[in-house]
């Protein structure tokens, strides 16, 4: 276990590591205060390192503070639709050529434990459980052997969806944009704790406890170097920018009946070697005042 | 005449005014700079006023500086597509009862004067010359008959795609997002200063001077008011994201044969109130060092 995670409580903002001991925190005005993450990230500081020094700090459980995302305002958020062969066949999509690429703002972004909300002008709510890829040396024109030295590490995203919104016009953009959808994190694992690629990983989405998409990060047609090196080919990418890799099948809209996300359930996304997001969803109570 | 541009020279980062009576400015270590423009528009600070301070600013000529965005990294930047009658037309698109949004992200924008760069992989090039709309007061639900009042102000730009890579897969997201292709600005100008909505304003793009798109803003399928009042539906606007409006008939992949922007070429977007925007065209000159 070597892990990261920023979380908030009454004491402010405070990081978080497992080094194989339990959780263990510093606090944004403690001596021992690495930095924030996107800092750490953006410096290109060993995150191993860090997580080490976490061995003398205090002990804390994560249940009694807010879990925020790992980075909470990447420059880009570039998401992969139809990574998965089974998830592309379910859609009747095309199984792609070239990897099929959506925006998604920081403005959706939730951490994990807050709630997934579901919108008061729609209730076509789906999940989708995905790995995310963390850009630690940015670049352009990134050749896909050398890809994988700028991927910093790697967390969980729940890239619910209002499929309604999404298949309205040709771009899917507003369907993947509504507030309270983008669940990020807990955790994030430095690329060193894992296989390269973040390949092998088991990925599993239970809705109420109940699997409901189940797969092997192997199962990717475009893996996280290919994701890299075809993306760097268009823009720079940059340290912090996140690349959120696909879902597989067993989505809730391609299910006869669909099988929407609703006020009460719960959703979670486990990541083999990198942990458990877990979202409850919750109808939007107002219109938020202006 | 009402209007600012950010941008720099060899003594930093400066700000630009038109009162009226040409071009003075003031630098960020200057006592009487305002503050950059994004926080001025995140701070609501009235911009109208702003501009009369400089009317004891010392003159400057825009051309010896580098004109930067007038928003260099806004939060969201939110592109309508097929925004015109005509040009929905004219690439065999449905007229659409809902608006296309697409994502842009910060890495892709330049300012007045940068080169757009026709890069390596392809010279499928295109021009698209758009009304910006930046947004002030943020929130949520904003009711059509009330959305103006969150627009802070106007601005130009022109939504450079590489074609062959929008329609390469259903998402035209990489195809918007290469290096060197959103054009930005120079002006912003207030929104007290025009008419409501930006109504009534031509909008014209040319290529090498020959006028290859040429519209009122009056045309739009979705106003600005209708735009925030569908998008704040889904999602938080937050002072300075940034609403690029959509482009009329015109563009280069609809001709026959097509026209594409090539090295050595100029295309200028100019827009009734608030200026030109004239960016040349450069070839991508080698592969970027990682």
């Amino acid at each position: 276990m070597s892990k990261l995670a920023r979380f908030r409580n009454e004491d402010g903002l405070g990081l978080a590591a497992d080094a194989g001991d339990g959780f263990r925190a510093v606090w944004w005005n403690d001596a021992a205060y690495p930095g924030d993450l996107p800092e750490l990230i953006a410096a290109g500081i060993d995150l191993m390192d860090v997580i080490q020094q976490f061995r003398s700090a205090q002990p804390i459980d994560l249940d009694l503070v807010e879990r925020l995302p790992p980075l909470p305002d990447p420059g880009k958020i570039l998401c992969v639709g139809l990574n998965y062969l089974d998830h592309a066949a379910e859609g009747h999509f095309e199984v792609p050529s070239y990897p099929t690429i959506f925006g998604r703002f920081a403005s959706s972004l939730i951490g994990d434990g807050a709630p997934i909300i579901r919108p008061a002008v729609s209730d076509h709510l789906d999940f989708e459980g995905e790995l995310v890829a963390v850009i630690g040396l940015g670049g352009r024109h990134i050749p896909e052997e050398e890809a994988l030295l700028h991927v910093a590490g790697y967390s969980i995203f729940n890239d619910a969806s209002i499929r309604d919104y999404q298949f309205r016009t040709p771009q899917w953009t507003v369907g993947k944009n509504f507030d309270g959808t983008g669940a990020f994190g807990p955790w994030f694992v430095p690329a060193a704790a894992l296989p390269p690629g973040a390949k092998g990983l088991r990925l599993q989405t239970r809705l109420n406890g109940a699997v409901v998409q189940d797969i092997s990060t192997d199962d990717m047609i475009f893996d996280v170097a290919r994701q890299i090196s075809l993306l760097s080919e268009a823009m720079t990418l940059a340290p912090g920018d996140v690349i959120v890799t696909g879902t597989p099948a067993g989505v809730g809209f391609a299910r006869t009946p669909p099988l929407w996300m609703k006020p009460g359930d719960v959703c979670e996304v486990e990541l083999e070697g990198i942990g458990i997001l877990s979202n409850p969803v919750q109808q939007e109570v107002a219109r938020t005042a202006r």
